[in-house]
């Protein structure tokens, strides 16, 4: 038996301007600072404790992961980042408000480049300001590896081997494993822990804020998984994300 | 030619109320907060980037490694945190105020445990509460290197350690560094890196949230240092740490 537990990261400023944003660094809104501090809470509510986290490489999963801790008192545990569990990158939307994306390309492309599992939004120009290989952060990744957008299954490509060498090994030194993610990441890693086809996964919705917590079994294969908390509200904050998600 | 910062991390809520802090995992207070986030603006100034940050486990120098990265555009550089860069262990005396306990042990005495070199203060009980061996984080830690008080002489002894295996490896591979530590953890590693004897060494004073630019050479062996920004304001804030340290 191992635990591992998994959060979303809350409100950021471009959720809540409606904007794709994908590997776009923004900062979370004091509404989702307040869902960091909500998912300790619910965390210290059942004495959860852990002995390692992992986040992204991006501010608004970084912020969660140290709001959350601090408020757990677990703010010196060891920290281990990694791009392959950011958010889905959003290629050439990036920055773009949802509803005009919708109106300059239709609202059925929009619907299949946020929906479907293998349909990848517009690429970002080699040269774009915004292509990852001017972020120094991934620096240290291969050019062939570093995305300029991404489908799902890209997220589901780049994300397993991180959870076989990064989460994995954790797990199987017996530490207690806490991953702060994005809903894209987390989808990734869920449909490989659960076999979750390629269809279902584009409809997982995954709520804000709420713990995920996941039972292994001693190899560390999925037995079962449920939201910390009131279940309903779990769903209902389930529903609110599907009605904006992206 | 290796990079390597050092900032001392600012107001605790304990230093606002003159208490003996030592491993108390006491929080930053909203001056300690703007202190590391001035901190911040001093390396951003002078174009400063760093690829990895080391951190105490106390939360007043996570919390101000955080605030100063996030500012910085560098919250996601790798994290590694020692408690071997703690403050110096204030045994007994912690939570006590400080004029209280000169008025009780005598100025001279209280003067003595706060300046000498090799004098530690009185030890904690094995049984008190404020034992680090009751505290998670400290785990991993063997009984036999687990203060219940420090001398300034046992800071050094067990800091040093970690400049070897956790610091230098990452000079070597050519990373720029930055440590968050607290006054006696800076001193001791200063102590070595200059040669300070034991007798200046506890004359040393380290104004908080301004960084300190240490310049070695390509055997990572001490070329000179300086503090970021105004030299009258450094040297008063080391003045004003003077007047209250401890």
């Amino acid at each position: 038996m191992s635990t591992l537990a998994m959060v979303r990261h809350g409100q950021s400023i471009w959720n809540l301007e409606n904007r794709f944003t994908g590997w776009t660094d923004v900062p979370l809104t004091d509404g989702g600072a307040a869902e960091a501090r909500n998912a300790a809470d619910l965390m210290i509510a059942e004495d959860m404790v852990f002995d390692v986290v992992h986040t992204s490489v991006l501010r608004r999963a970084i912020g969660t992961a140290n709001l959350a801790l601090d408020r757990m008192d677990l703010h010196w545990i060891p920290v281990r980042r990694s791009w392959r569990i950011n958010e889905r990158h959003y290629g050439a939307l990036q920055g773009l408000e949802k509803k005009e994306t919708a109106a300059i390309h239709g609202a059925e492309q929009v619907f299949q480049w946020r929906r479907s599992y293998d349909v990848p939004p517009p690429t970002l120009d080699l040269d774009d300001p915004r292509h990852p290989r001017f972020d120094p952060r991934y620096r240290s990744v291969p050019a062939a590896e570093l995305p300029a957008a991404e489908c799902l299954a890209d997220v589901v490509a780049r994300a397993i081997p991180y959870w076989e060498s990064g989460i994995l090994p954790d797990l199987d030194a017996g530490l207690r494993v806490l991953v702060v993610a994005h809903g894209n990441s987390m989808r990734a890693l869920l449909k490989y822990l659960k076999g979750i086809s390629d269809e279902e996964i584009t409809r997982l919705n995954i709520p804000t804020g709420i713990p995920l917590v996941v039972e292994l079994d001693s190899q560390h294969r999925y037995v079962s998984d449920r939201y910390l908390g009131d279940q309903a509200a779990a769903e209902a904050a389930a529903a609110a994300v599907a009605a904006q998600a992206g």
